[in-house]
């Protein structure tokens, strides 16, 4: 029986912001970083391989060192514990790791801890599957309702979804499930780009990019928003003369508007058919989202990287106040609470789109999005995940694009675990302060 | 000119979990902790004594450190500037610190970098009030409505509160400020006391502490709720067989109900003829306050110490969710958003009530308690600032209580600053884990 023997917490960067990628009204320079956790034990996997978990959050650079004394704390309940009662019950283990009262005290539930959390937890997460031999979406697709229930974080929702509702939902989506798997396998799952359209970016390099996102295949480009109105209609011009009129286009403010600046904003971006404007305003203004919503219409509402837990998503969904759910696999709790926003999101009938890039986001939000169709919402109807191609060369299984003709697409992942293992060179390599890449640089 | 020469960031942390001070329904072994932050000057102050700024936030043990990391990334961005400049306008130094877009990621504000950056601010306030020499609540009420309001977070506010409406609001309040300050100098600001309910404390301790608290002329007594349904019925009827029909009783679930369970359970006490139910669910959820309020009439609902910034105040006010307002000096960004909650209140009519208790919470509340009275909401009706007697004799300049015959009531503070001194000897005893307290311990 295989025992974890140690945690290891690395604070991982990249020095992203010397090109502007990831610039946009609210982040000029973020450099895409990662709280990345390891958990050691003394067992093999079935290839015979060291058996470790490999979880990660997603920062932008200065204050990843917080978030990783938070993940120690957290991470140093696993030590010493045997594997196989740690990923038998995730939902023991999530019940374990969030009964820390005096952590809990600095969220609660949000920010620094729950971001450590869901590094933990995802490494907790990659773990199980790996010692299940299946890929994360599998070992949740596999299991019945009532496991999957008790795997869901439900405090707090039972005024918008019972445990009754929640078991309801997932029976509903017993039926189908193989044809529903063979589907993906054979197209993917639709993804779109972010690439093109990062704040920073002049002109031509936007063009180009558009251009080439459109030849690669991609239905749907995203544009970040937000700094000078005069320059968001030049550059949703150029977007749209690239994409034609029959591609989508969706905008992005990052929260830099107040909700009258916002409506206003919107509406003066509309002549370029925008399918949704994303974090209009602060992550946290449900009311704020709602009133943008209807005031911006037929522009639908999209939210959810900031959203700090699945209590404020129950509200989002509640006042009505978002056409897309774009829940963060890094801002989250991991899967237990996730899985508690896609039963949410089934409910409401509203479609989960997740929220990808940084730095391994896309790799887990493949797993969150097939189990999604697979077992909980059954349908593809206006569900699309981001995409962003940067840093996947850091990863030793990163996600994969394809177009099979319907657009391009995430390629359903096969390999055990999250897809969350970086490679250790690259660890070495852009950990801060000793890497290679820092030290030369300071 | 005086410097910022250095800053000094302590974790200090006090055993109270060996007693059960501060053990409610979520936090059982709270050990009452502090953030303290010290912006040393080469400067002195009127009374020749070396000028510095002393500022904090409340936690309860572990993490501890990990907010004073995050306040320490904040902080240094401080050193080496000119004392005048950064206490001149407590707005651009307010908007300086929260301007690191890489640090905001983990938040945004709210957590962690929240809570050390209310630390810092709060040093910050503290150095203003001193080099002015004058106690924080006078240096903000002898500000014009135009300095005042310049001094406010008002961002992401606008479509309930804008910028005219607060000068309306302040200048409302401009006559009648003399007044005011001199009936709050002969009757103090109204008080209530926590120190008898906590919920480790067994009957006969609360039935001894309850006597003691109405003899010494509390009018207002609070009790932890939440853990047992009969244990809860049994509790409130000493209670409010200590108090007579008279006094007033509140409860407190430290969010440990769902709605419909906050429901049935505030239905079930309702016998008690308690004056509000506080925090009786999760304190992100506006929503399900609104719905416990509409609910459980009469009554009332307070919540706000965990509520983690203006943006969900705003959010409780818009939804009628709450009755009282109970902001928290060390979660929201200091005076700067405190301000802005205040304008706020007086905009929606909630009267405001500070939670404190903690460590050091009731110095500093009591600034704003006099401020929200002299120079915002004009208003004592209904407000009513919680006071518990724990830990004062760690402070220089500890606040005071007294009863002048209307009911046990903090003194105005007169001294210079923030009230948020420590003294010397209590951060050497208490600092974690260096402190002879924790070494002993360990």
């Amino acid at each position: 029986m295989p025992t974890i023997t140690d945690v290891e917490i690395t604070d991982v960067r990249f020095p992203t912001s010397r090109t502007a990628d990831g610039s946009d009204a609210m982040n000029a320079d973020a450099d895409y970083s990662a709280v990345y956790v390891v958990l050691r034990t003394d067992g093999t996997d079935s290839a015979g391989e060291p058996l470790a978990g490999h979880g990660l959050t997603f920062t932008i650079g200065r204050g990843t060192d917080v978030v990783a004394l938070a993940a120690r704390h957290q991470a140093d309940r696993l030590v010493g514990r045997d594997v196989d009662d740690v990923v038998g019950d995730m939902g023991a283990t999530y019940r374990d790791l969030t009964a820390d009262s005096q952590l809990r005290w600095l969220g609660p539930e949000k920010g620094v801890v729950h971001l450590s959390l869901a590094a933990v937890l995802n490494a907790a997460w990659d773990l199980a599957g790996r010692r299940a031999g299946k890929p994360v979406w599998r070992l949740l697709a596999d299991m019945t309702p009532e496991q999957l229930v008790d795997v869901a974080d439900l405090r707090y929702l039972s005024d918008a979804l019972t445990r009754d509702e929640a078991l309801e939902i997932l029976r509903g989506a017993e039926p189908g499930k193989a044809e529903r798997i063979a589907h993906l396998e054979h197209r993917g799952y639709p993804a779109y780009t972010t690439s093109a359209g990062w704040l920073g970016y002049d002109d031509e390099k936007l063009r180009r990019l558009t251009r080439e996102a459109v030849d690669a295949g991609y239905r749907h480009v995203k544009l970040k928003v937000g700094a000078r109105l005069e320059d968001d209609v030049r550059r949703l011009g150029i977007a749209r003369e690239e994409i034609g009129p029959d591609l989508t286009l969706m905008i992005d403010a990052n929260q830099v508007w107040d909700v009258p600046e916002a409506i206003e904003w919107v509406r003066a971006l509309q002549q370029f058919d925008p399918l949704w404007i994303e974090e209009p305003t602060s992550p946290d203004d449900v009311l704020g989202h709602a009133a943008v919503r209807e005031a911006v219409a037929p522009v639908r509402v999209a939210t959810g990287e900031h959203c700090h837990n699945r209590v404020m998503f129950k509200q989002l969904f509640q006042a009505g106040a978002i056409d897309y759910c774009q829940l963060d696999t890094g801002r989250l709790a991991s899967l237990n609470e996730i899985v508690a926003v896609l039963l949410l999101a089934a409910k409401f009938g509203v479609p989960v789109c997740p929220h990808a890039g940084g730095v391994g986001l896309c790799e887990m939000v493949q797993h969150v999005s097939v189990l999604d169709y697979v077992a909980v919402s059954g349908s593809l109807d206006g569900r699309i995940t981001e995409f962003v191609d940067h840093l996947h060369e850091h990863f030793t299984d990163p996600c994969l694009v394809k177009d099979a003709g319907e657009g391009v697409s995430y390629v359903v992942p096969t390999a055990p675990g999250y897809s969350t293992q970086m490679r250790p060179e690259s660890v070495a390599r852009f950990r801060f302060p000793e890497g290679a890449e820092w030290r030369q640089d300071g």
